[in-house]
């Protein structure tokens, strides 16, 4: 695991060993008020621990007081293509401001955003997206720009002698964010906010950012993650949680082992599975619980044992397993009541 | 890139450099010869190279040269606890079997099937998952006891000069998944067929078989996969296609990239893309083609350029793109025909 800098941003540690934080952006029209103020509190609620919005104009640089009324977790700026927005944001009670260095290019205005930011103590992320390129480059060509556009403005910042920087590198595809954060990350130790931008139709968007942001964080790379995907931004939360979850860095709710069922499960296992699902969101568990859910007496005993709580099916009833030993037998209309009250009955 | 030894399961060459390749499996009870016969014509169309049936009576051993009639792509054989179904299913014209090291045990019986196996030149898939041990146990001490049960079992089959042998160490959890398979192919050269078995409900299941086998496929281990879904068995084989392709392994249909929209779009992406998507898939085509629709003019001109043919939209119109160049002008509504018109016209 890389340990970088730690950067703060309102009370949000990222970096240096702190936990890896989760993103979250807003996707409802800065125009609809209400919209939006619904969507921030849902994807606090859901967990995110930061919020991006877009700042296109004068009037977006007071959503942060806007917003701010209603929720506790940190509020960035996107700005594009206009320092000053980037000035007012800071001024107006952003959290964080995000830089683009292929449209935010004037030495002068960046010092003069970093003095500001240095003094009003607002962190700036640096983002690079491939798509802010033009014409068709290879993915390591995208990858070597991405880095060296990053590594020119940071030089700038650091002139300023302003070091609270987040650096993002994302693009369309895995080979070159790959390329492009493994560099990164051997040569600077500013924390890594991870994303792959673009990723195309939810199914497609789910894959690929499962992939290579899994990819990063197993070999220590990542501070921060968001995923993007072409859906709603509550299931941007949601992957991010299973994301770091599944790879022991973080430790959310309950997790679910469930078979993929095949011609030896004779029980609706993908109904009862959805439905636990449901049951166990509604108990907002404070510590996480794993429950096994199997179709068969191959596998299923095993995962039911190994599993905190489970249930494995044979023709029609199923042996309720609690901590590695059979609690009794159940039937398919049963067995969620059974695992449920097993849970409270543990204080999950 | 790990070079393992070529296995050919009928005429499918596994390993040692061939294409990774994609397995499906057999959901609908075998007891219902015409969902299953459906089933099976549908994965073959979707796109699954190898197809496994869960064999657990001598009736199910016949399931071989029904399916046969219908579909082209081998066979495999799935068999636990009864040393007699392998014999049978190899007998019965199954292009492959696979065996349980935890449940068929018995060296007598494990060299009978190597000697038929060999005679009839069907490869044994030697198969263990984290299932198949009891008790509350470590990840890596998962890990360690699926590696060693498969090189004992190793050794009986080469003792009998059985080599056409192909691996599978399967865990609900992607640190002993990791750990078994990075160990094994250190130590053996055969193929090894990767999967996350009992991977939980669906979004679950996706976000833990992308990032446990994009791991193991971006480290090169991994000769097949076979992704595991409580859900349809469809899915699973539109998955394995996406894990493979957006790590450059191999190439299927379009690829579309897409934003995640935020509060600076201001046309109904997730809808243009899902529509766009849908009528890809209707063309079957010839060539990949990679087609970006992108909500805004920060990074919507640079990703609708690098792509094949691209949509980048700003407020109401969007400049459809051909291989780096603007076309013309368009809107929501003509967009998608103007890009699938450009896809025809290209013979993609």
């Amino acid at each position: 695991m890389r340990k970088t800098k730690v950067v703060k941003v309102k009370n949000l540690k990222i970096g240096g060993g702190n936990p890896i934080r989760i993103k979250g952006m807003l996707k409802s029209p800065t125009s609809k008020k209400s919209l939006l103020l619904q969507e921030a509190k849902a994807l606090q609620r859901e967990g995110a621990e930061l919020l991006r919005v877009a700042v296109q104009s004068e009037k977006d640089t007071k959503l942060a007081q806007f917003l701010r009324k209603s929720i506790s977790i940190p509020i960035a700026a996107d700005i594009h293509f206009k320092p000053k927005l980037a000035l007012l944001a800071i001024k107006d009670g952003f959290d964080q401001i995000r830089l683009n260095p292929l449209n935010i290019t004037r030495k002068k205005d960046i010092k003069e955003i970093a003095k500001f930011a240095a003094e009003k103590k607002v962190p700036i992320r640096v983002g690079v997206n491939s798509g802010g390129f033009k014409g068709r480059l290879t993915p390591l060509g995208i990858a070597r720009q991405m880095v060296d556009k990053c590594a020119d403005y940071i030089k700038i910042l650091e002139s300023q002698k302003f070091f609270d920087i987040i650096v993002s590198l994302k693009s369309a595809d895995i080979e070159s964010t790959l390329a492009a954060n493994k560099e990164f990350s051997q040569n600077f130790n500013y924390p890594l906010h991870l994303g792959i931008t673009a990723s195309g139709p939810r199914l497609e968007g789910v894959v690929k950012s499962s992939q290579g942001l899994g990819i990063l964080l197993n070999s220590g790379i990542g501070d921060l993650i968001r995923v993007s995907l072409t859906a709603d931004s509550l299931l941007e939360i949601q992957v991010s949680k299973h994301i770091l979850r599944f790879l022991n860095l973080r430790k959310f709710g309950p997790e679910i082992i469930s078979c993929p069922t095949c011609s030896r499960c004779q029980v609706d296992l993908v109904k009862i599975v959805n439905i636990l699902e449901a049951r166990l969101k509604r108990l907002e568990l404070k510590k996480p619980v794993r429950a096994a859910v199997m179709g068969c007496v191959v596998n299923g005993p095993g995962e039911a044992s190994q599993a905190d709580l489970g249930v494995a099916f044979s023709k029609k009833r199923g042996a309720v397993f609690k901590k590695g030993k059979v609690l009794h037998w159940s039937t398919p209309s049963k067995a969620i009541d059974d695992l449920i009250r097993e849970v409270k009955k543990d204080g999950f």
